[in-house]
Order: C-alpha cells, then sequence, then structure tokens
C-alpha cells in the first residue's frame, strides 16, 4: 500500500501539491478537498473576466475533478469543507457542504494549502447588502459581473488600491464602467515608493478613474457610498479588495503554531509544527531573506514552489530554502508596473541603510518604434552596493528589467555585478547599456561620492525655497515648460557660461532624463564647483511626480507647463 | 595642465570612451580621431535605414563633432586616419583624408578603438563590381539604399546568415525585396545550435526568404550570382555580411601583441602590451568566463563598458574583469531570438560536460491575448547543474528570458538557483512558473536521473526504425497531425490501457509540448517499467525541427501533418 495523502484547498498550492506528488509516487493515495465547486482556476486571471478578456467565467477553470482523475489518478472532493484535524487520530474531518454530512478519513501526511481570505473591514456599514463583492474564486467574479450586467450598473466602486484592486479597476474601465477607486493610504500598489506611485496615479486619473486616496469608505448604500471625509460617490456596487488575511482557522483550532505575523508557522521544508502536516501558500508566514523578517506573501509563483518542496520533502527530496524576495508586475491600462526585493519605504522601517537610484533612460533605440522612458528606481545598501531592490514603471518592457534584477538580487549582487552584466541587445530591445546597467553606473558614482544628489520629492521645496536651479536643456526645451524659477543655461554653452554660477550657495542640475545634467555636474565639479547636486528623474520626472497631485488639489504648479516627453 | 588623451575611432567604444574621460578629468585634452565621416552613429540600427524603420540615413548618428565640443568640449577629428604610433616617442601620426596631409599628435595615453572589418572572401570572383556592399557605417547603408533604389534593383543577396545578414534580410523583405540568404554552413546564426536555427530557418522560409544552406558565392554578376554547387541566382545586388574581423593593422604595425583569436592583446584592464596604450571593442580579444577561452565578441555593450573600464583604469578607478558570457538578441520578422552564455556545439568543442533542456511552454497565461510558445533550450554542467547556456525563441519576450539567465550565469548560478527564482507574475506577462523555472525544474529531473529524454534530432532515426511511441495526446489532437508510426494512448486512459504498453523494449513518449508526456513517463516508471524515454520538446518541437528540411528537401516527411500551435 501506497502512502495516504489528503490536501486541503485545491487552487494554486493544493493542485500543484497533488500533481507533483503524483509525479514522485504513482501508488500513493491522493485526495484534495476544496470547500468551492473548483479546482485549479486561475486566480490571478480572474480580474479579466470582468472586461471580457476572459469571455467565459468557466473558461478560467484550468483542471476539473474528472480530469484530476483521468490525468493524474488523484482524487478531488469539491464542496468539501475539511472542519476539524483530529492529529491524535491523524483524521480529518470533512463536511459535504451540498449535503451537510460529516465524514472522517484518515492521513499519513496531510497538506493544508486553504489560502487566503479577503478582509472585510468591520468599521464599514453595509457590507451585507446584495451589491458588496469580494473577488476570490470563479464564483465570485461570475457573480460580480452577472450582478453589474443584469441590473444595468454604470458606476462601481472599488474599494483598496492593491494589485487585485488595481486589476479589477482597469478591467471594469476597459468595460466602460465608471469606477471609483478608494484607497485609504496616500498611494496605490504599496510595494511601490511614494514617488513611483505617483505615475500610476497619474495613469489611472488619464484613464478616468476616479482616484481618492486618504480616505475610505464607512457605509455603503444601493446607489452610493459614504466615505470618512463626508463625501458621497455615486455607485451601484461595490468590490472589496481591502487586502488578504491567512486561512488559519482549520490550523488554530488543531492547535498548530502560528506566526507573527498571523500565518501558518512552518519550517524550512513547509512542515508545520506537526510532522506530518504541511502548509504552503498564502496561509502561511514565509522569511523575508533581503529584510531578514517573516512575511505574508499572497502570490501564485511562491506557492507553486513550495507546494513542491513539500510534496519533495515527503518523498526525502532535498530542497533548499532560500526564503522570498517578492517579485510582482500588474498592468496599469498603457504601463507595466513591476517590482522586486524590498522598497524605501521597507528599508527605512527595518533600519537598513540604503541609497537609491531614480532614472528614466529611453527603454530602446530612441530611433525605434515604440521608444518610450522607463522609469526606474533601484535602491542598494550603503555601503556595500548589495542591491535590496528594484521598481520599474513603463510602456515598455518594464517586467523584464525588475526580473533580471530579481535574479540578481537572489544571487546576492551588488551594483558592481549589475554594471557589469551583459545582456542581450538590439536597437528594438533596449539600448547597448541597458537600462539596469545604467542604474548600477548611476549607483556606483554615487556609492564612490563621484556625485550627489536630490530626489524629484524635494524639488518644490527646493522651487519654493528660492535655490539656484540649472536646468541644462536647450532652450527650445526650456520654452515648452520648465520650473518656475530655472535658470536655463544648456550644457552646450555652460562652460562659456560658467561665470554666471554662483560659487557661494548649492547649486542643482537637471535636464530632461538626469543624463546631461549628471554631465553638467561633473563639469562645474571638474571646475571647482564643490556644492552640486543633480536632481535625479531630471524634468520628466518632476512632471510625473507633480502632475497628478497637482490635477486633484489645484495648488500652485512647480513647472509652467508639464512635458512627458 | 591636464593629460592629453588621444582616441583612435569614434563609433561605439571611443565615444564611450571619450565621454567617460571627460567626466573624470574636467580639465584633459581629449582628441578623437574618426576615419569616416561620422563618429557615434548606432552601428546597430543601420539595418533598419534599408526598410524605412528609420528614414533619414542622417538620424543614424547620434552626436557631431561640434555637439562632442559644446556638450563634452571634446575635440572630434573626423576624415582622418590615424596611420602610426611612435610609441617611443608617444605620437600618432594622423593623415587628414580630405587633404591627404599628415601630422602628428603628442599623447599621454592613447585609446584604440578601430573596430572591425567585414571578411571579403577572396575566394569570391567579383567583389569590386559596383553592386557588391558592405554595412559598416551610415555611408554604407546610404549607399546601399540609393543604390538599390535608383537602379531599381528587386532582387538582392545577402552573403552570410550572421546577426547583420538576418537584419539586413528582414528590413529588405519588409521594404519588399526579392532576399536570398547564402549561408555555407548548415544553419543560420551560429550562437543557436542546429535544433533552435531550425525554427529560424521556418520563419524565413515563411517570409518568403530564399534560404540557402550549406552553400556560397563563388561568382559575383550585374544579373546574378553563381554559387558553389552551380546554382545562379537571379540578383541585382549583394551584401556580403560573412563576418567581421579586428582591425588591428595599426596595432601589428607598431608591435603591440595580439592574440590567439587575431584580437589586440590586452589585459585586464584593457591596456595593449604597451603600458600608455589601451584598446577596446571589436579589435580585441578578451576572456570568455564560461569556456575560460580567449575570444573576439563585436557587440556594442561590452565594447562600451570597456571603454569605460579603460578610461577608469587611466583615473586608477578600479574595475573587476568578469569576461564575458555573450548575450545577443535578433528579431527574425514575428520572432525574437535570444541566447546567452555558451551553445551545445560550444560546450561539445570545449569538452564541457553538459546536459540541455529544450521545452515549449506558453509565454503567458493561455487564456490571455498573444499566449504564444516559446522554444527555450537550456544548457547546464553535468553534473554540477552549474548553468552554462540558454536559447530562446517564440512571438514573446524570449529576450526577457534570456536576459535573466544572463543573469543568472553571470552570477555563477545552478539549475538549483534558477528553480527557486521567484519572478514577477501575472497572467499577461508570463505564467506562475516563469518558463526559465519550468527550464531548471526539468534540468533537475533530469540532472537526478528521476527521468530520462531524447531530443526531438533523433525521432526521424527512431520513426524510421520502428522505435514504440506513444502520442499520450487526447485523440483529437493525435488526428490533427501525428508522427507517422506513433501509437495513441492518451494520458487520460494511460492507466487503463498500461497492458498494452511492452515492457520489452524502450518505450517514447511525447505530448503537445512534453508536459503531459513528462507526466506518462512518471506514471509509468512508477509502474514498472523501466525503459522509458521523454521525446523532449515533443510533438511542437518535432513539428519545427522537421519542418524546414522537409521543405526544402522533399524528403519523406514524418509526420502526417504539420501543428504549430
Amino acid at each position: 500500500m501506497g502512502k495516504r495523502i489528503l490536501i486541503v484547498g485545491g487552487v494554486a498550492g493544493g493542485a500543484s501539491a497533488a500533481a507533483r506528488l503524483r509525479r514522485l509516487d504513482e501508488l500513493a493515495e491522493i485526495i484534495m478537498f476544496e470547500r468551492g465547486p473548483h479546482v485549479s482556476f486561475s486566480n490571478c486571471a480572474l480580474p479579466f473576466h470582468l472586461s471580457g478578456i476572459v469571455k467565459n467565467s468557466e473558461d478560467l477553470i484550468l483542471m476539473t475533478p474528472e480530469k484530476f482523475k483521468k490525468q493524474h489518478n488523484i482524487e478531488v472532493r469539491v464542496n468539501s469543507e475539511v472542519v476539524r484535524i483530529k492529529r491524535d487520530e491523524k483524521k480529518i474531518v470533512v463536511r459535504n457542504l451540498s449535503t451537510g454530512e460529516e465524514y472522517e478519513e484518515r492521513y499519513d501526511k496531510l497538506i493544508l494549502a486553504p489560502g487566503a481570505r479577503p478582509v472585510l473591514p468591520k468599521s464599514i456599514e453595509g457590507l451585507d447588502r446584495p451589491n458588496v463583492f469580494t473577488l476570490r474564486n470563479v464564483v465570485d467574479v461570475a457573480r460580480i459581473k452577472n450582478y453589474i450586467e443584469s441590473n444595468k450598473i454604470n458606476d462601481i466602486t472599488v474599494v483598496g488600491g492593491g494589485y487585485v484592486g488595481i486589476e479589477v479597476t482597469e478591467n471594469l474601465r476597459i468595460a466602460g464602467y465608471n469606477v471609483s477607486l478608494i484607497e485609504a493610504m496616500d498611494q496605490v500598489m504599496a510595494p511601490f515608493d511614494y514617488d513611483m506611485a505617483q505615475i500610476l496615479h497619474k495613469e489611472l486619473y488619464d484613464n478616468g478613474v476616479n482616484l481618492i486616496l486618504n480616505d475610505s469608505v464607512v457605509k455603503i448604500f444601493d446607489d452610493s457610498v459614504e466615505l470618512k471625509s463626508g463625501r458621497k460617490i455615486k455607485s451601484g456596487a461595490v468590490i472589496m479588495a481591502v487586502g488578504v488575511r491567512p486561512e488559519t482557522k482549520l490550523a488554530e483550532e488543531a492547535g498548530l503554531e502560528i506566526g507573527e505575523t498571523g500565518g501558518i508557522k512552518v519550517d524550512a521544508n513547509y512542515r508545520t509544527s506537526d510532522r506530518d502536516i504541511y502548509a504552503v501558500g498564502d496561509a502561511i508566514e514565509i522569511y523575508n531573506c533581503i529584510n531578514r523578517k517573516p512575511t505574508i506573501l499572497a502570490l501564485a509563483e511562491p506557492a507553486q514552489m513550495q507546494a513542491r518542496a513539500a510534496a519533495d520533502h515527503i518523498y526525502n527530496i532535498p530542497h533548499s530554502n532560500k526564503g522570498v524576495i517578492g517579485s510582482s508586475v500588474v498592468r496599469v491600462f498603457s504601463l507595466n508596473a513591476a517590482c522586486t526585493g524590498i522598497n524605501e519605504k521597507t528599508a527605512k522601517a527595518c533600519g537598513i541603510p540604503y541609497d537609491f537610484v531614480y532614472i528614466i533612460p529611453n527603454d530602446k533605440v530612441s530611433l525605434m518604434p515604440n521608444c518610450n522612458p522607463l522609469h526606474l528606481k533601484l535602491i542598494y545598501e550603503y555601503p556595500t552596493g548589495k542591491i535590496l531592490g528594484a521598481q520599474a514603471i513603463g510602456k515598455g518592457a518594464a517586467d523584464k528589467r525588475i526580473d533580471v534584477i530579481a535574479a540578481m538580487i537572489r544571487m546576492g549582487a551588488t551594483l558592481e555585478d549589475l554594471k557589469e552584466l551583459e545582456l542581450s541587445y538590439s536597437p528594438l530591445y533596449n539600448t547597448a547599456k541597458d537600462p539596469v546597467n545604467i542604474a548600477a553606473l548611476v549607483g556606483l558614482n554615487l556609492l564612490h561620492g563621484r556625485f550627489r544628489q536630490v530626489p524629484v520629492t524635494k524639488v518644490r521645496e527646493l522651487v519654493e525655497s528660492g535655490a539656484y536651479i540649472i536646468d541644462v536643456r536647450e532652450k527650445d526645451e526650456y520654452e515648452k515648460g520648465h520650473l518656475k524659477n530655472a535658470v536655463n543655461i544648456p550644457l552646450s554653452v555652460l562652460r562659456n557660461r560658467i561665470d554666471e554660477v554662483p560659487k557661494d550657495r548649492p547649486v542643482y542640475v537637471h535636464c530632461r532624463s538626469g543624463q546631461r545634467s549628471y554631465y553638467a555636474v561633473m563639469a562645474l565639479q571638474g571646475r571647482g564647483f564643490e556644492n552640486v547636486y543633480n536632481i535625479s528623474g531630471s524634468f520628466l520626472g518632476i512632471c510625473c511626480y507633480e502632475y497628478y497631485m497637482d490635477q486633484v488639489t489645484g495648488r500652485e504648479r512647480i513647472v509652467t507647463d508639464y512635458n512627458f516627453k
């Protein structure tokens, strides 16, 4: 007789574990229990049904119980909730949700992959209304689509600007709905820093999303929601995407150890505090190898890898747990936004000494079709130069740059390594020095004190305090839009007009994207100016950073005209 | 007085060195000499003028001598050939090509960046005809375009199927010309292995290129070329793109050491055998850190990095020479084809023990628009699992996968590292396990002997010898096209029909892309079959591998119908 392995949960983690177990042991008895009606659906593709990119909700289902049986000889029981683990008897209690009947099943090994459940803040009144939804599975997304279509809803509120909230917003907007996106923090997409998030805010705003930051829903009505600020928003349906919390009830009740972050505690091989029970996926606490802290990470790829590792461990196949770094990507209308590792906020919060680079190079040779600026922020440890994280946003392959940096982070790379990285180059794909190489070069210059910089986030303060700012772009560029009190001394005449530059006060330099201003900074330093700063991100970065807040607050602008090119 | 630094050659290497030197030393005297009329043009973008993607040839010029002067205070002398180095006097002799006048210039440091020149095989008759061209600079590409347009040429021969040959072919084809591409080897694009090159051959063929392999031009006429095989090809113009050779004349005559590969020999800091003379770019011999051999690499990115390193060394800024791995990418009509590290051929030639994985996963979640197969070949050292190289071809982001693997190779990664690599995931960009993760997983299974495989290159032999091959796809898939003697036992019924499978002979299994056949192999092994092989690449790979040769040789097919989906 083979082993009897039971699996709780049939989506990313559970289904991956089951398939791997079968490959390792043709004779094991494998049974997978899923509370919902479907297993092995593509959670990450759920939002795309709302726009019709995925036409039928059934298409989201990758494997049926029948297919599991036929292809893998794995038994799948849907509508079956595991309600209790009797650890001393090595049994689980299963409730058949169709009949209400409960029964027991014996296990040799048990794998928990229950996932996470959407957070529903108790402070909100009206969460039980029929026009309030969460999005966790195929049934949910079909319900939402059906509700808004059959009730002819035009105005929809999405609560929460994380991955799910953004994807739901985008897909509803593509489908033509008026969407209000309410986020309690001062930015969407927490894995990005505030400066990078402004680029996303602009994109949401430009695509007609009613983005509301620093506010939250307090009451939901049939045709509106009321916000903490007192504002009322027209809204026929509400989709709650505030976040998720590990589904730990079953584990907790069984006395399994829970970690400080609220996830099920596991060892290096995803084994819980019970030797015969493993746990994988969104429900567990894992280890972030960059900031060295326990964390929860509700992502599909780590879930699948954990599932495989747990299955392997059951069959004595070694697996080295390297911790997680957390890489992710989201499309926001015309932009690709990806990030990996830790951001500035996290580095600060964890007390990790760091510095960062923010550059906006072209994503390919400018002669080529579809050449666009790529916003790239690279965070590294000071003084080691070890790469800690990166964020990239642009119409081009932001995901490629982030994946390359993720690989470098994984392997413990420094700026020096990234500088030397030889990537494939052709004018259609990148520049001879790829943006990631450029970021490393700038980082090394900073690390070695070859020049200093100020971030775009400080420019308003500089302008308002009357700092001496040189715009080294050519006159025609300056005239199309410039910082209100910047002096225009083009790089091409800087050396001739060097006497105009004051020696007794700090000099801040910018151009369009930061390259010419870097040349200018080096030239000024080489000619005895000691207090010179490059404005990282330059005019392009300043415009992107200021634009959205200018629009919504109507505050006085620091630029005569925006220029995003 | 600052240093006096002279630079020979004003394109990728020379221009990069000049700009970096200026940043490091505002007071240095920097003079750059260029034989041609232009400096700092985009070599890699030259072919794109032929299709009109780059409209005006002047757009290819990134910097003029005037701009170098104004922006960087660097003196540029074009039409100026450096004809001699007087090392003992630390002087160069320059010939003004406009006036014929010669003069001398003194240097403290000299940087040689003369590039490479196109190879013109002496065996070809008629190379001096006015309809024969090479493509090295802006003047060349303008001449070609002008010649074929003003002489109303319709039929063009491109000689050599390397990067330049392929890009020229593609751009001429886009512009509507009939193009014959003649390659002396049995495949185009030598950095790819023969199996991967078949995919490119198919794409060239499908796009109407008259691709001729294993043949070469022996004589060029006004309206045709004659091949070694005796074939005559209609052709009004010939573009020679056989390859390039380091431009070493100046260095050789100055008595500088030349390496075994024919490139100028340099030390770890790109210094030649003369302490005051550096050399960078296509003209030098560098070190391949994977096969540990000296090599020549005519690529823009390494040239730029070498230039920077040389400039840094002049100013005592340390640089660690990590050797090169050689990453590159080319577009071939609808396909992106990228590679990094060494291929199977090189591993074999260098006696490096290796094994490889060839998989064809989807490049994103199949529900998403523009989901396509990605052909990915990963070569690793046996038994260490250290990654040696990779090749990727597909309509999707092949370049991304290769750049990620390039990063891993650079950092000395093994299959185990690549398996665990956490990349950004969303259904629009990839699959939860990215193709590179899948390649690593398959590689680890092979490395640990969990299953065995045969490559697509061996399938014809298997079919012809009457081997027992199981096609585990469903019946409807089988009926649309299958291997001529394959037995169809779908994975979904394999366990029920297991008695049909012979135990006394080798069993070869394939499906569409290799996933289901892997499941089948594991199931068979788990049920006592000992002699089972997965056909890597499966039916999709077999079709791609066989198609082009079937078309051109008219040989008997081994499949009833091709299926490339």
